[in-house]
């Protein structure tokens, strides 16, 4: 029975493939926020190294991954793509589904592929500090791992209500070295006046990113690093379609269904991005992409220009967004708690090459349970949102089974204080009520 | 550069490697606790099922691992041998630095690899549900997982001291659908009594090993099941060892040294006992097992025949033990809190083939940050002996660099609190006094 293919070091893919020169009608460029015109790389450049605001702009197909990138990615990559052969008996389904194991990374997801990539295009340059934001935490354990290997510094503002939820986290953080902080904070004058405002706010990612900008644009030595959302972010995270790829060839299936959770957008672009030119030339493949309905970014928000931070210090991004002062409820998914959307999935979803789907908490984590009894691997509550993907995909149509594809985008041994809310009964489904939506959305940035 | 070393599905081992009938005049049998002779398996039928009894006394060299049982192991298995490069670099040694990474299993240690293939033989007898003790968690995690797999319930009896510090242990337990309770309990006579006597007692692996017992000896429709010790834990084990030759001829490199921690022995065992035959072929390999010095059993406990619990209601086993009334100070590494260790590689330590060393907690914990910040990924408290170990070799004479082999046996991302113990300071090293000892071994059964 195959259960499970696996690459070896030299099969590791050595480029990246970048979906942006292949998306039809391409993806708009980021605006000045103050200028609101179309912004070059030497603005950016005050918060990014230039190696990754090339990677940004580029309109380069493939760009080949540096050597001391691959070693260390080689850590846990490539990584397993496992067919969830019990998952489907259980659910009495002839659909195969396969699932790529993001989660043997050494923080346990997906974004050490990205964090690995962007300390060292940093320490190319000489960069000393680096500033990010967390929401599960996934991100800041990924980039604190990440600066470790480079003797980097690193400073992470975690929004509060995982700060609160999640103390393994930081643990985990501070075994690489990193410093963290509940966001919003003292530390920056963003912070400050939410503060004020809001002392008891849960935070938000949006609210975190301001905060580790104004850090980032106020020192000489520090840069900022973004975990999701941009295009270079979705640039290194395609070594997982990639792999995939050729994993699926060797198990010798080809997906009809591809499925991921959208917090940011990375996990699921780069799982999906490098089957995007099969489907241009025909192929018959469908993406989907799910959310939490409690933060409906791709369902019901609108595709606009708009900040991706509360404080209106980034580049204006055209996404999808539910209006970056939107502050969604503290579910278990942080990473799933943003505002906005990647302009790459953005794009996808707009040329109706992805389907967004929304879905709600307790669907979710039931999911994410018959998925640890099955399969036998606890996903972070992220991750459930695809398993839910992939269940209602395996059992849409018993007479016509497919083959799916989801990206098991990381474990969730660090999040066990969700399940144990949800086995107390403690959460609940929450529909984000759409005058409110509506609310947040009128504010959006007039271009 | 060789970085990992990965096997595919099918080429992991069809058989298990059973050392016993190699070991130069072998291991001795347990004895009944009551007849004080030799004990044949129809007496160990009321808790254990005859398909794992079998293998507890098999002299057969290779046992064939059951398909179902195979089928399950490749969730994760064939895992992933790896150099330590970077912590090669770190210590400026010429020595190689190799480790199987056991981490990468559903619940984050090898404990999984014997509790697949115990809950199949419980599963193959009709038994309806097991009970088991565990100290750190990891093996009551592992038991948990197995169970679900194959539909039986599961009753954990979780050592207090662990129960208390790792919450998420209990999560992990319940999502897989376990019970679990903390050791001394209330629900059997051996807890109750020990409570009056010690109310505020941290507990031990002794202790909940017999509570365990208790229960399944106490009910027709339970069996008991241990996570090291026996030599049938090993015997299923010994897939890592198998597992890592392969690799390690793959890489071009044979061991000089192999290394792991001992609790009951079994993740060391695991991955020596296939180098064993070689060794008795006069191959030159050293063998090093290390243990706390806060339960120090190899290097301070006595050869002799003892109880494997509190209550004396076990077989005895022939092994080095610190006398079964023996409570070791609740050090972080859980796992390896026990009083005795597994017979067989107690015979390999009375056989002068394995060197006994011990160790300190904090230099440990010092060893396991080393290794996070190198090679990424975080170790379990018990994985931290092993690590040190490993850095005492690659050290020891820069002039004669060695090939280590050790076994990275867990990571330690559900232990984190653990750490922030060690980072706040509150860890302290401890070694038992030796007049302790010397009154819990004078306590000794008389054989």
């Amino acid at each position: 029975m195959i259960k499970k293919i696996v690459l070896r070091d030299d099969e590791m893919p050595t480029q990246w493939y970048n979906v942006v020169p292949d998306l039809p009608n391409g993806v708009k460029p980021p605006l000045d926020p103050e200028t609101k015109q179309p912004m070059g790389p030497e603005k950016l450049a005050a918060v990014f190294p230039m190696g990754l605001l090339e990677q940004e702009m580029s309109t380069k197909r493939f760009i080949d991954i540096p050597e001391e990138v691959l070693d260390i990615l080689k850590i846990w990559r490539p990584s397993p793509l496992v067919r969830a052969t019990s998952l489907e008996k259980a659910l009495k389904t002839k659909a195969k589904i396969f699932f790529k194991n993001e989660g043997v990374s050494p923080v346990g997801s997906h974004k050490t592929n990205s964090a690995v990539a962007q300390a060292y295009y940093n320490k190319q340059e000489g960069v000393k500090r680096l500033t990010t934001e967390t929401g599960a935490g996934q991100w800041g354990s990924a980039l604190a791992f990440a600066t470790s290997k480079f003797g980097i510094e690193c400073k992470v503002y975690m929004v509060r209500v995982s700060f609160d939820q999640k103390p393994y986290r930081k643990s985990i953080m501070h075994t690489y070295g990193a410093q963290v902080i509940a966001s919003p904070s003292n530390e920056t004058r963003t912070g400050r006046a939410i503060l004020e405002r809001m002392p008891d706010t849960a935070g938000s990612l949006g609210i975190a990113i301001s905060e580790a900008l104004e850090d980032a644009s106020t020192r000489d030595d520090t840069k900022y690093a973004l975990g999701s959302v941009l295009n270079h972010v979705i640039l290194h995270q395609s070594i997982i379609g990639l792999e995939a790829k050729k994993q699926m060839e060797i198990a010798g299936e080809y997906p009809d269904v591809i499925i991921g959770c959208c917090g940011g957008g990375s996990n699921f672009a780069g799982l999906a991005s490098p089957y995007i030119p099969d489907f241009l030339e025909g192929k018959k493949i469908r993406f989907v992409g799910t959310e939490p309905a409690s933060c409906p970014t791709l369902t019901a928000g609108k595709l606009a220009y708009d900040y991706g931070d509360v404080a209106e210090t980034t580049p204006l991004l055209y996404m999808y967004t539910l209006g970056h002062d939107f502050i969604p409820p503290g579910i278990h998914a942080g990473g799933l708690r943003y505002h906005g959307m990647s302009p790459i999935v953005s794009a996808m979803v707009r040329e109706k090459i992805v389907e967004p789907v929304k879905l709600h908490q307790l669907e979710c984590f039931e999911a994410g349970v018959l998925f640890a009894k099955t399969e036998g691997i606890i996903p972070a509550p992220e991750t459930c949102h695809a398993i839910r993907g992939a269940i209602i995909e395996a059992t849409r149509d018993l007479n016509d089974p497919k083959t799916i594809l989801f990206n098991f985008s990381g474990h969730g041994l660090i999040d066990m204080g969700s399940y144990d809310k949800y086995y107390a009964g403690q959460l609940h489904d929450y529909d984000y009520p759409e005058e409110e939506i509506a609310k947040s959305i009128a504010n959006l940035p007039r271009i």
